[in-house]
């Protein structure tokens, strides 16, 4: 208790909730990283594909690149349209459940749950690249800086929202710094047609194709550039996390975070096909372009940590998320109720713990490298864009209301964008480990749909029907199961008689002369509750008693019986091995018997 | 439950328990079969030794088995003394502990348990030598082989004593028959001078000595023929499993026993001596014997199988021994109480259970090889017999009686030729492997004087004090916490107010919707139970709750607080996850309350 408290500080009154709200500046260190962070992988994952046709398709990344950026601009337009009509937040189940009904928005639950843990996977993945390019040595630990930097963000987590943004603001806003000083300096030097040392080592190394330049290839690389695009509905979800005026503030946020994510994207692309870089299997893209612009110095290092901050943030953006859209998956009863409760730093401990175990097993299985993971990703994220653009098409059309044909038409087409790109990254990556997701899906829905119907057969079950009426009063017969007379069992006597009713203690006869001990014991230590000697034929002593049981229900079988169990309880746990087998035995026998209670009255041993 | 009654049988009753007694013919195949059994691998490890110093040396293996049979006559004689004077069984550590006192009678005990032990895993490593003398492919899977035999030995043993005693007489004969044809053929063969076929073949592979002839390897070879001797005090163990007249049945059954251990063992070594056989890796010395005598036929392989029946058996007879000695420690407080009850067919099932994995545990650990088992072996046997032998000289010294000095003058000379003999295994094999077993009996010992010191603290610390008068009788006040109105609340109410006394609900209030809705149910189905609504400025249920319970503790510290928890339990295990964790939770919080006590009234789901 001590350690949790030190680890995840004070507890905090409801009251306290309203102060837990994020202004714009740390709202957009909180949510934005996710989207921005995207842009140290994803201009590299479109080369990485391209290359496979040799250089000259390179040339190819500025379209393709362009594709992705009409998509960030449709999806910043729609998803203001859905921050002002969900200001509760308006995550793609929420909206695909209001519009579509429950089918859709399971699927758009499961992908974005699916989702949420490869963001945390290939985050940290890639800010572990990030800091394996400036420091090459520790390449071969890769997997051990990963699991820690999730350990570690899940520990800022558990200690609460608002703690965590703070913690995170400088860290972004350096990044973001650091990242278009690179992108702008870049940009400005290939514009007056400067040419940095060391470009010239590295051109020979290009090698030539070994596929030819498809369609299905470029589509392949706009698919794995799309990566860049996940993260953009994180603030749709959390829209209740701003400052009064929630909507407002999320919509004027969204747009800051394209316009950088679009510059940065755009940046980076054009500078790595200016200087004809290609992706490197122990050096990243961008650490590439750093190295060429600013050469292996104070800034290339600044450029290297903060990227990986960012994307540690990225990481962390997750970790809002999903504890989130759990609790709202639990309150609708898809999930666990428990997951519903909030922890005790306002924030959703037990979501937390799960996605941090998962995002960990996932590092694990892909050996913490960032091209593995990205097949699985950013499916997920286009799944829920394409089902929450569709719901709001539908909204429209049934609410109608103040220029709905003007909004019709800005998440209509949104909807077509972001279903041809589905299409494209299902096609293009379904062999390659897409299909993993789409299995994922389909369980995580089974297991939806199956802890629904659970708590609604248990509803059913324990519901009152209207005509029923309260049950009349019973009798209940008190039995105290006892071996000796000691302490322990007197303490049981004096609890169970502070009640009345009719209370008897039973002795089985498994040794006549310590029987009669007991029996002269009991008459000044019984405080006249009655003592009933049973037989053991079995020398059985949960026997007899289950049989005595049985005989007493038979009687009545509309009473109660209590069984009061006085039971020694060790100081230390290994004792619990010499004692008490018998009571758990017992607790065993009586646990389905419909009218008999037990009580385990404890008498804890000090030594 | 259906299992474990198909695999152990149905219980007896204790009146049932006078006829589980055996007859001599049985007792001698359950109690003999582990002194008989270690003709099987005794003369090949007193062989295995001299070798070292070149075949001329095997010549001394007739003056070792002499002294050998010396023992095996000292002993009988000795032992019919002990089981005339103690007719409950005369088990070392009951000779010890009532001579001796407690710590050489915990000696007894640790060095038994540990040769207990040794005794099942040493006999199924040879009895699995015996098969794969015969069938080599099986030497590859010894410790499969080894596993399944022991698996094998606890269910039979589960199913209680006579049914055993049954099952093992016809094998333990056949294998006596089978070894006793084969010294008196072949003792026949050797005296008429006939000389079997294969001879010649094996005679060139003997070895050069590789040490020199010492003395300390003839005592070595000495230690490691003793193992013949082990078991010998079987009887002793087991006076009270004989019909009536039992001293006399089991003195009568010592004689015979003895006498086909000395015939068998005396002849296996003469003939191995006399064919001038050596021990190999891959077959046994009386495999070797049996094929040269009778050819590889059908009598060779009755033999096999004979000895490894006779073997399983041995290891059998270890399961009745240990059961039993740990039940007696148990009633002396040295071992759990829970190892002193009779399981359902009036055995020690914990006992045998927990022999049975330890055997395991060491033939997974020396991999199946009795050789390596060996060093490890008759040391704590030995250990024991010369406890007992002294705890009867002293016996004697003190109650003399009838011909006294004459008993004195058998256990002394007793005494000290097994205490010589414990000498000399000790010393010889000490650094083999002895070294593990007095670590063990060290380590035994502590625990059996821990287990007794905690009983003792425990008894101090439940006494009633004579001066200490009953409690008066004390309020009893009943919180039912609930968080909705549902089957499994009334349940718990209709249990709460059954008993009378102050009842009261509890909701803890979390939302004002739901709290009003729950208060006009109440109102119908409360049976009149004042509902008790506490704010939770926390959120927290559980911090809520105990505070409510800590606020009435502190208002009458006196009274008792009963908590009626109603708890929903699933109908299928795993959907134990969907429920219950908070009153997981309340119990852990309440557990260590001193005045308050849990009650859960289980409601159960059926779908």
């Amino acid at each position: 208790m001590i350690l949790k408290r030190w680890l995840v500080g004070d507890p905090l009154k409801t009251a306290q909730a309203a102060n837990e709200r994020l202004s714009k500046t740390i709202a957009l260190a909180v949510f934005s990283s996710n989207a921005i962070s995207s842009v140290a992988y994803a201009t590299e994952e479109i080369l990485l594909v391209l290359i496979l046709a040799g250089s000259a398709a390179l040339a190819w990344s500025i379209p393709v690149s362009l594709a992705i950026l009409f998509l960030v601009i449709v999806l910043t337009i729609s998803y203001r349209q859905i921050i002002y009509e969900y200001p509760e937040g308006g995550g793609a189940y929420i909206v695909a459940r209001s519009n579509l009904g429950d089918m859709p928005a399971l699927i758009a639950a499961a992908a974005l749950m699916i989702d949420y843990v490869l963001t945390v996977a290939v985050s940290v993945a890639a800010g572990v690249a990030a800091i394996t390019s400036a420091v090459p040595s520790l390449y071969a630990h890769r997997a051990t800086l990963g699991l820690t930097a999730i350990l570690f963000i899940v520990v800022v987590n558990l200690r609460g929202v608002r703690e965590s943004g703070k913690f995170f603001a400088i860290p972004t806003y350096s990044a973001i710094g650091a990242l278009g000083l690179l992108v702008l300096i870049g940009t400005v030097q290939s514009l007056i047609g400067f040419v940095p040392a060391g470009l010239s080592e590295s051109t020979p190394s290009i090698p030539a194709g070994v596929e030819s330049l498809t369609l299905f290839l470029i589509l392949r690389s706009f698919a794995a550039g799309c990566a860049a695009v996940t993260g953009m509905e994180v603030i749709s979800n959390g829209v209740k996390a701003f400052r009064h005026p929630e909507s407002k503030n999320a919509a004027t946020t969204m747009i800051w975070m394209s316009g950088i994510l679009a510059s940065l994207f755009m940046g980076i692309s054009w500078l790595a096909y200016h200087y004809g870089i290609t992706a490197k299997e122990h050096e990243t893209v961008v650490s590439q372009l750093a190295r060429l612009t600013f050469g292996t110095g104070v800034v290339y290092y600044t450029i290297q940590v903060g990227t990986m901050l960012l994307l540690v943030l990225a990481a962390n953006s997750a970790f809002a998320g999903f504890p989130h859209l759990s609790s709202i998956l639990a309150r609708d009863g898809f999930m666990p109720h428990q997951m519903a409760t909030f922890g005790d730093r306002l924030v959703f401990s037990n979501g937390i713990i799960i996605l941090g175990f998962f995002a960990c097993l996932l590092l694990v299985l892909f050996r913490g490298d960032t091209h593995a993971l990205i097949p699985l990703y950013a499916i997920g994220v286009f799944v829920s864009f394409t089902l929450s653009q569709a719901g709001m098409v539908r909204r429209w059309l049934i609410k109608k209301g103040h220029h709905w044909r003007k909004k019709l038409i800005v998440n209509g087409v949104g909807a077509v964008a972001t279903g041809i790109a589905t299409i494209i990254i299902a096609s293009t990556k379904f062999m390659q480990g897409a299909w993993i997701v789409f299995l994922l899906v389909a369980v995580l829905i089974m297991m939806f749909r199956g802890i629904r119907s659970h708590y609604q057969a248990v509803a059913e079950q324990v519901a009152l029907s209207r005509d029923a009426r309260p049950p009349r009063p019973r009798r209940n017969l008190v039995l105290i199961p006892i071996g000796a007379v000691n302490k322990a069992v007197v303490r049981a006597v004096d609890y169970a008689r502070s009640r009345g009713g009719e209370v008897r203690a039973v002795l089985i006869d498994v040794d006549k002369e310590e029987t009669a001990l007991v029996e002269i014991k009991w008459a000044q230590w019984g405080c006249g509750v009655p003592l009933v000697v049973l037989p053991s034929p079995y020398r059985s002593i949960l026997r007899a008693l289950l049989g005595y049981v049985e005989e007493n229900l038979n009687k009545d079988p509309d009473c109660w019986i209590t069984v009061v169990l006085p039971e020694i309880l060790p100081a230390r746990w290994w004792q619990n091995i010499l004692h008490n087998q018998r009571a758990l035995l017992l607790k065993a026998s009586l646990l389905f018997k419909d009218r008999v209670i037990l009580t385990d009255v404890p008498f804890h041993l000090t030594r």
